[in-house]
């Protein structure tokens, strides 16, 4: 039982819905609604943040469970190079959470809304035997302009933001640059609306769950195999295994057609090739001759270890 | 700390946004967002169902758990007298959560999505050490022609559709009609609209939590107190103590100018005058000559007792 395996057993309990108003349902980071008359496409992402999976009691401060919850939202948006506009935030508290835990938690999720102009407009709360929330980001692109995870097409070349592994090196160092930065990851925002704008990017997601997982999901999505002809750039001191299986990155992954040239650095952070995409076994991807195995970050799996 | 301090606690730490695309923020059922040019507003809503506060595993069959979960969210859209359009569902699966349960929950979710016109566009799945599931309706409603719960008058006068406490004494006696009024509460989704169109209701929310405490929350947020002239209609069975403090019946409660002739029934559910509105201490309400405890269904007061 892993996470695919649920999805798919789902898939076939959900109705593939139609409306008019739908532009992208089930399957990308946002689902995108282009309500009757209006100017923009609009995007909608959730993501769950559960004591136990996502953080852990005691070892991430309560200000940061409260940013990267909202973080994560965000970088959805900027997978889809959306603007985001605004959330909502359902949360249970556990047993133990102090009202101090609340405090920090809102502090931290508002601090990162403000910076992004994200204005909170509700939400939901209880109790629970654990601690989690569930973060609803709303956000809007020009209409039909959104990236999406699907439209790889071979011969495509393949590039990330940043520099990867960062977020594992930190949970397990647990100081330095490395913990800031799984702490409180970065959003690209900024680059999203970039690749939207200005790169042709043909597709895009983040990493949340760590490349090799990621760039595999992308290939499924798009029905192809990809290339990784070199190491992706690492953060210091993070492993190459970090580099290709931590999660919680969120930098951006995108293909560009050949003859497109996206800057080598876009506001500081470096837009590096690692490969190419080519018809293939759909999310197949090769690394040093032999398929790579897409060991990102699976709760279910992690569940079962 | 009940739910009122906490959320008190929150509105320190949550600035108040703006944006000339929000109509309406936290404090209500719904979010409502007006995108440009578009000819709707759009209602947002979103509701937790958690193992052990709001079901109870081996009491409720996991099909009822997935069509309460949406219904939850539905009714939510109902109060602001708006249609559901899409839904989004974040699940987390508890350690014991099985494949049968999971196929369950989302039968039940999509039966009543497809009885709405409901469609589910996304959402989020992981594990977690209980099962939980956060709802996100998104629903639309004509520009500028809502309802809301802040609008209630001195002089208005207070009505609730259907008879109240039959999901509380269902969930005693697990059997019966007031057990599958339990399990399957009605969104009052048609109610929602004729209240909208047709009956110029100043006030609407729906009957979530228990009267007591959700008039209170009406009368809190239109800054005027209440009378409650009579008992209102009970479920067949149901004692005075449920139909006045039970929570989950769904129905609606909303306020109507001194004027304004609601019919007696709509579509088969009674519409019943109960009170009326008064000057005073917002948020009180007076039953038989003395102040009524608002003591709905308050999770974190259960998790005091």
């Amino acid at each position: 039982m892993n996470e695919r395996s649920l999805l798919s057993l789902i898939a076939r309990r959900v109705e593939r819905g139609n409306s008019d108003e739908l532009v992208l349902g089930i399957g990308d980071d946002c689902a995108v609604l282009r309500p009757r008359g209006a100017r923009h496409d609009w995007l909608l992402t959730t993501d769950l943040m559960i004591e136990g999976v996502h953080f852990l009691a005691g070892v991430h401060p309560s200000v940061s469970v409260g940013y990267r919850a909202l973080a994560r939202g965000l970088s959805d948006i900027a997978a889809m190079g959306g603007r985001p506009r605004f959330c909502l935030v359902s949360l249970a508290l556990g047993e133990n959470t102090r009202t101090r835990w609340l405090d920090g938690f809102y502090r931290g999720l508002s601090a990162l809304a403000r910076q992004h102009g994200v204005v909170i407009v509700g939400g939901d709360l209880s109790r629970a035997r654990l601690a989690f929330c569930d973060i609803v980001v709303c956000g809007t692109a020009p209409r039909g302009r959104f990236l999406r995870r699907d439209g790889a097409r071979p011969g495509d070349r393949i590039f990330v933001s940043g520099r990867l592994g960062g977020s594992a090196l930190g949970l397990e160092q647990r100081r330095g640059p490395a913990w800031t930065r799984h702490l409180r990851p970065a959003p690209r925002l900024e680059l999203g609306e970039f690749l939207r704008d200005h790169v042709g990017a043909t597709a895009a997601m983040d990493l949340s769950d760590g490349l090799s997982l990621d760039l595999h999901r992308l290939c499924l999505a798009s029905g192809v195999s990809a290339v990784l002809e070199r190491e992706p750039p690492r953060f210091p001191g993070a492993t190459l295994e970090q580099a290709l299986h931590g999660g919680e990155d969120y930098e951006l992954l995108f293909t560009v057609p050949a003859k497109a040239k996206p800057p080598a650095v876009f506001e500081g952070i470096p837009l590096t090739e690692i490969g190419f995409v080519r018809l293939g076994r759909p999310g197949r991807v090769w690394f040093r001759g032999k398929p790579l195995p897409p060991r990102g970050w699976d709760p279910f799996r992690q569940a079962a270890q």
